[in-house]
């Protein structure tokens, strides 16, 4: 299995390039449109061919680069069935497997941050190397915020202690963000040390904590929202990326 | 083996922590002194114990935090033989293996961006998890700067591609910056597309693009060498970190 952690400085977005080491298949979860050409060079560069892009949810801080992706590689865009863009290919929900050559990334349905957010374990069937993609639902020592686009913290405490949890405390975990420079974690970690959701935490001091955050909105969410439904081929003016050619 | 990648935004800076899972005794390579808290925090809750802080060259960009991770858990600092501080526990050359329990940081000197910088190659004894930790020697598609600190573009053009490309191309290689937000490479790939040291060029090439960098020096070069010097015991105030409790 070829992994790689790539990082979005500006939004502290993880995406992720999954490949197969034999058929050179490749997918690319939650990708970043301003990091497209970084990103399509990689992939170039490690002789891969993109057959899939991938998005744990609807995002409020960045805008996807899964339309440009699928222009200029013809990659199918996948997302979330219960929330997903209706210009997307494909909707994923709870169990679907998506095949990445020999790689599978099997679909956990992990709502709570969002409504439709998804979780993805990714390996080739069981081995030490299989690790979980959490998205915006576990983040190292944290979690994503419950306050817009269908969150809920009820549904995220379950999702996390009863589906996430469930995985093991050796499962590796790749979060979708971080902010401190902590790139992944354990379920074991997690389980022990986040302070939302792991140790001593209830279902409700963990509601209660969320409630009470009162987080201002993400700068980027009037923009990212609507484009990120439109899988980013929103057609506004994008300052870092003004008028990439249409192929294929 | 546990390995954790850990990134300082601000410097951009990758330190890592090699932990050994039956014993629990840790390393930590080039730790950050603003991020003391966030390393120790992390050692803990792994349940390490921290044996050693090992640098792979005297920084100009950022201040280490050896000398306080000294006084707070007792490692001993390692650092280059050839031009390390004095203050410093060990001095380290080529062939010279460092013992984490379990697994061993076996180093390579890799002259050209300081006169003494080295890398590691960490790992359980030639399986397929081994990788090098190259510090400023080879990048992410690039290379350290070569013009101050006994840098030499000519070492540097041997030390990769007669020592670290002879690694062989599935090498997982693991370096101290990147400013792209790429995080790994494999020697294969910088063989093959590194626009400096892979590919067509050559040491001519190399020594004569190197030379016409005319690169600003870096922000914080009269501080951080100096510091570095003193193992980052300076007694410098630093902004972040106001008088830290001496312990041990």
């Amino acid at each position: 299995m070829i992994f790689r952690q790539l990082f979005d400085a500006e939004s502290s977005t993880f995406t992720y390039l999954i490949g197969c080491e034999r058929t050179r298949a490749a997918a690319i979860v939650d990708p970043v449109r301003e990091q497209i050409d970084r990103d399509l060079a990689l992939v170039r560069e490690l002789g891969l061919a993109l057959t899939n892009t991938v998005e744990t949810h609807v995002h409020a801080d960045h805008v996807t680069a899964a339309g440009e992706i699928r222009r200029r590689t013809g990659a199918r865009t996948l997302v979330s069935r219960a929330d997903g863009p209706a210009c997307a290919d494909e909707g994923l929900a709870e169990g679907d497997v998506v095949s990445v050559g020999d790689v599978t990334l099997r679909t956990l349905a992990t709502p709570g941050h969002t409504a439709g957010c998804l979780s993805f374990v990714v390996g080739q069937g069981g081995t030490s190397e299989d690790r979980v993609l959490t998205g915006d639902a576990l983040l190292v020592r944290g979690c994503g915020r419950t306050d817009f686009q269908g969150g809920d913290s009820g549904k995220l405490w379950g999702s996390v202690t009863s589906k996430l949890f469930a995985l093991g405390d050796a499962m590796l975990v790749f979060p979708a963000h971080d902010y401190r420079g902590l790139n992944m974690t354990t379920i074991g970690e997690e389980r022990r040390w986040n302070p939302r959701l792991g140790g001593e935490a209830t279902r409700e001091t963990f509601v209660a904590l969320m409630a009470a955050l009162h987080l201002p909105p993400p700068k980027k969410i009037d923009e990212a929202v609507p484009a990120n439904r439109a899988c980013g081929d929103d057609g506004a003016a994008d300052p870092r990326r003004p008028g990439p050619p249409v192929q294929g």
